[in-house]
């Protein structure tokens, strides 16, 4: 099966190789220029255009930051979309607006092709090792015919029901996490305030009901000084920004995605937003305690 | 070695069995008459009175709800410091204040007796199976003396210093517990509003970057209606409370300690006290949404 992939970034170029190695053959671009190189040279073929990526692939998958890059990846100039035969199947795996999900799915059908909507959690360790969880939106026989696909990238695979049901759960996700990383950047901040060891404190509270892969993962590269982008601040407010949208549409009081937001919305104007996530452990730093 | 254990609870329950397991002689003892009489059926020995509980015993360990309980087991009448003879050992185990804890070690101090503070992380679970996380602050000699006995309750230990520093160190837990739990109450109310199925979105979400112990344990309590108490909303307020209290000392701003602590004082006021922290869940239907 040939699949075409646009965006080969932090998350694209390991969820690309993690293909190549389960025997798919693989077309692939990305806007910024070079960043195919590597996965070239163990097997891809480097497309010119998302069209290209598009022109003789079974499934094509999108893994870029925003909506307006997905958009732009399928109907903008030489987009996917020109490229996508009637049958074919697009894959959506970028964390986009629910909302704008249904209208690209719908565009898509109207050309024939089928679209899912199909983002991931577990960061980049989790697509190096084809560990993610995704979250996938639309109709279920499509669905069923990409699961081989979807088992070569992750090992929690969950159907959630229609067109950008995918993308809402993702946003679930993404209110649990970033909230649980304030939690955790919080508490490793309280611990240095009080002359705690962090270090042994982290390990404690590892061991107990207050654990989490935010603690035990990102915990020791706040200590550590490691603020390298895993997943960026940046991304992690635009995240939130469409879940706090979201639960005003849905009229559900939100205070957890509220403080989130405010606090990424802090560390974004402070020039935070090219760091990994842990880098709001900054923020006591750099904003809050003034 | 002889034990004297005060506090027969949720956690002091479990933990008698852990240590009549390791093979201690225990001598058991609450203030709530007949909570005693399943671990005497297993071969501790009921004492009267916690003096009665001390005056054979080569430690001493309270587990109790709160700093006044403590303090009315060690200094009320009949209480364990007058059992206690000098060279004897009191191990805390409860969640109070690290600064009257401080004031009990020098009280103890004064009759030649030592103190340890070590709370717990692990709830329920973690007290059966023997898998508590120790978070000990005192003299180290002492700590060493005692790990034995830690090593009968829990998996985690660590000495974090001086007297207190072990009530410190979990109070820093109980915001990033309480804090990821309003996360994850939050998240799952969001899958309901948005009429996901919120199974597969706890099952989904549990894969990836924002899972927890809160999340994997307590997230499919609230799904089912489960509110029975593992930890009570009334103490983790109460350890809140503290932790509010003590952030204020410091200086250090806490918009995460006190979204917390806001949102488990809107359930007390509630009257979900006495449910499950897991009822934190309820919150949102109750107040929050009006």
């Amino acid at each position: 099966m040939n699949i075409g992939f646009i965006g080969l970034g932090i998350m694209g170029q390991p969820m690309v190789k993690r293909l190549l190695g389960a025997g798919y053959s693989l077309a692939v671009y990305d806007k910024v220029e070079g960043r195919g190189q590597a996965l070239v040279a163990e097997g891809a073929r480097a497309a010119a255009s998302p069209q290209e990526a598009a022109c003789d692939s079974d499934v094509v998958i999108t893994m870029v930051p925003d909506t307006a890059d997905v958009e732009e990846a399928l109907f903008g100039r030489q987009g996917a979309a020109q490229g996508l035969r009637p049958g074919k199947i697009l894959i959506d795996m970028s964390t986009i607006s629910p909302v704008a999900t249904v209208e690209l799915a719908r565009r898509l059908g109207e050309q024939s092709c089928e679209m899912l909507d199909a983002p991931v959690s577990g960061g980049q360790p989790g697509a190096v090792a084809g560990t993610l969880s995704i979250m996938v939106g639309g109709e279920k026989r499509t669905f069923e015919k990409c699961l081989p696909i979807f088992k070569a990238l992750g090992t929690t695979v969950e159907y959630t029901g229609t067109h950008g049901n995918g993308q809402k759960t993702k946003l679930v996700n993404q209110v649990v996490g970033a909230l649980t990383l304030v939690a955790v950047a919080e508490g490793l901040r309280l611990a240095g305030a009080a002359k705690l060891d962090p270090e042994t404190t982290l390990r404690v509270v590892s061991g107990g009901v207050a654990s989490s892969w935010m603690l035990t993962r990102l915990g020791p590269k706040m200590l550590q000084g490691d603020f390298s982008p895993g997943f960026r601040i940046r991304l992690q407010h635009k995240d939130l920004r469409l879940a706090k949208e979201w639960t005003a549409e849905l009229g559900m009081p939100a205070p957890g995605t509220e403080l989130a937001y405010s606090l990424f919305t802090r560390a974004l104007e402070r020039g935070l937003g090219e760091q990994g996530n842990q880098g709001l452990y900054n923020l006591w730093e750099k904003e809050l305690a003034r």
